[in-house]
């Protein structure tokens, strides 16, 4: 290990190493993108949309990981999206206003980087600034002579010792439940007929989209940011036929993205309501990618997750969620194991709270 | 009768056949699609444009046409739109609502398929659906190993033999009114100086575009939906232009295009008004190629189409239209012709509704 | 002098001063925004667009000056671009690249604010990062209450005398030379009927555009960015047209921006070759407003400019051009006019090239 660590160091020398650290890394080692919030980046209301957000966030992972994964001038490569961790929107952003997206390297394990991203919006006409999200996202290095095949990553230069070890548990973490989410690719969500307000086949939403070329990267497969933000317009559109009014993302579940989408694949992005607490709705998004050209390819399931999304007045107020009325056995687990995951996060940040010193 | 049933039944069995009949066909012959309306996608007084339901209609169609055309595992293709069937727009679309379009193969002759689609507004929040148009159009399969060879359409399989029948007469017809249609491709917009209001030549307009790679599929040739978008956007200019009121497309006549448009090519679509009733404007839209980078290939005719448009108050009711000022006998001509067409339409929806049982 | 540059200082101690000068300045005196290049922002051959460029420029530019305008808490306004200067096209930028636009306050008069502008392209593969080009813009800050009325500008901190001094001849400078271009606004392109090859008239061009939201500012008027590359857009359609090879942008004349175009105005903007050297084409390029819906106003000339562009051969080496057939005499004067600009700044170049010390 010690080995490892004077090579890390000895890379620094290069010119090109990347370092993780207070103000002392080199301008590559950080990303900020800047965007004016337009109308069609947002709801009527004039919030911007929690996709589009997510979006603007992949784009930064993606160019601050690609980046690093050809510092050392090796096999080219492009860094692709696997997996993103749960994101609260902490706060709105609305059109006009100006999004920083602030990116940085913050682990790389031997296939994989860690970036972190922070999102800021600014009113520049009142000066006023707010932290709308921060997010953790993982990507793994692809060749570009063969995208099939995964690269090594260059190792990061860590400024403290503890900075690697926290990373190395983050990495664990997300190993270890990317493993378990794996087996629940089967589910499918199936057309209702004749339904009830209320019911889940009520509010039950899908959307096909034809991936096309500003879509995807040069390499030709889907940008994730691109599906997420596919994945957030279902869960929203479900969430406003549940409540009819104004809704907004309140977070997002991990993400796991499981194969690679080709250009030219139609996916399929179904959503339904699967929890319903008080003030918020739990919605499950499956997305589905059909090769209709290829005919040697399968249908598959690319990716899945749930968001939740809160009901709000036309002043901005949290309002009720009507209940959610669940009818089948499958609808009721359904039901509970998004109470259970409700209840985990409630507890969580409880805990959080209960740790900030008096 | 019985038999075919049961050839159906037989037939879905199989894993990729298409039946058509009441709710009873697999997954992947039917298609829906569903977008939530932007800001961008209408006008300043928040009505969609007719171009952006033509758009969504088309990619709905070409979706389930290509993905019909290529469930036989034989050579692979991808499927070009080769004619819209007259559409009206029944009722407006508003920004914030939720687009539905959803798409049926109807009719398979050797070379072609019919597909039918309906789209239907939702106002997700006060629960209210509408449709908004239904539209017929064809396709053609192209091989993808070289798109000017057409290949065959795997026959469809129908549930009664009246949907076959029936089918069969729709093909003949258009195919008569296409040939109809070719001779009128040397018609061209000439521009007009010093031009007084209400004239011809004070409203026309046209356009040129770019054809850039997201208005193109994989394979290089522009979708028709993005063609179809075009001609709504010249069209509404020139209404605009002669009655300085809010306007919408009331339907649009049958469109056939005459030849695949490539990527790179310059398009112009040019628009002048034909005829005006007075409460309706016809304005004639033709498109042409220039294949500018390439020595060889000539400016051609593309497609043409005549669109129906409206004036709307502030409030939504529909205004007096100011008449069409025609000077010169080829004006005067073609004003004759768009009566023609304006009065037989009108004797056909007089028809449609005394069919309609008391 | 002295009085205001202690002002200046004293300013400066206020929490929101802009200062400008080697890395000393606050976060919020500098812009740096950045985004992957897009296939729809390229031309076939992959060279992003120049108007693809100009856009991403001006949106910098509106945020850092909107900002600044707004720092002292007086009167709320936004920015709205009056000038920009010429600018040259040092090296192409592709797709896949990213693009780095940096933006920071350089000069304050009275009413206007300068912002030069840096955009870089990154090969985040290779890490080959290169100057594209740099621009200086002039934006006015207009009263949110009264987009008519023109507020004052917070005065900028200058790190060094000279700084001043420099911005002040820079600012007398262009003040002259739009006096000087306010005449020619009545310049209008004529259509020209049955054209040869190399004429004019055979590959002028023009298209019309209707402004909607994502166009436009909040307060209603049309982005500066827009605009440009709505300009580009012509210019290189004209350019093609006349050598119908691949074509990309080397320079932009000064642009000045006379009006304000406001939302739901119809937009035309016609582009023709004025003036052909060996090896570059000029393009003038006009820009009118057509306000259709709005019975009070009258269409006006909105901006105007001059393009050049060079002819690529597909490996990227520059080709000869096709040399310009002019036929009137209005258009031989134009020729004259334009060789005049073109042996200008090739002068102009030669003495920079002299002033590097051996």
């Amino acid at each position: 290990m010690k080995k490892l660590w004077a090579l890390a160091l000895a890379s620094r020398a290069s010119s090109r190493a990347h370092t993780v650290g207070p103000a002392s890394g080199p301008d590559h080692s950080r990303h900020t993108g800047r965007r004016i919030m337009l109308p069609d980046d947002a709801n009527v209301a004039g919030n911007v949309h929690g996709g589009t957000i997510l979006k603007m966030i992949e784009e930064a992972g993606a160019i601050i990981s690609t980046r690093h994964c050809n510092s050392k001038h090796r096999e080219s490569c492009v860094a692709a999206l696997a997996r993103v961790e749960r994101t609260d929107f902490l706060s709105p952003m609305n059109i006009g206003e100006v999004a920083h997206v602030s990116a940085e390297i913050t682990y790389t394990s031997k296939h994989s980087v860690e970036v972190q991203v922070t999102v800021t919006s600014e009113n520049i006409i009142t000066g006023v600034k707010k932290v709308t999200n921060k997010a953790t996202l993982w990507y793994v290095p692809l060749s570009l002579s063969n995208v099939e095949r995964v690269l090594e990553v260059p190792p990061l230069v860590y400024v403290r010792k503890d900075q690697e070890v926290e990373g190395r548990k983050r990495y664990e973490a997300q190993k270890l439940e990317r493993m378990e989410t794996t087996w629940k690719t089967s589910d499918t969500i199936q057309p209702v007929l004749n339904t009830e307000p209320y019911t889940i086949g009520y509010s039950q939403s899908s959307l096909i989209h034809l991936l096309g070329p500003s879509d995807c990267s040069l390499q030709g497969f889907v940008h994730g940011g691109v599906t997420m933000k596919l994945m957030d317009e279902v869960a929203g559109i479900v969430a406003a036929r549940h409540c009819k009014t104004n809704i907004v993302t309140a977070s997002v579940d991990a993400i796991n993205f499981h194969k690679k989408i080709k250009k030219g694949c139609v996916i399929t992005i179904s959503g339904r309501l699967t929890f319903t607490s008080n003030k918020s709705m739990e919605i499950e998004v499956l997305v589905d990618a059909d090769p209709i050209v290829d005919h040697s390819a399968e249908r598959f399931r690319a990716a899945s997750a749930f968001f939740t999304y809160v009901s709000l007045s036309k002043d901005g107020k949290t309002l009720p969620v009507p209940p959610l009325l669940v009818e089948t056995e499958e609808e009721k687990k359904r039901f509970e194991e998004g109470k259970a995951r409700y209840l985990q996060m409630k507890a969580k940040r409880q805990a959080q709270l209960d740790a900030i010193p008096h």
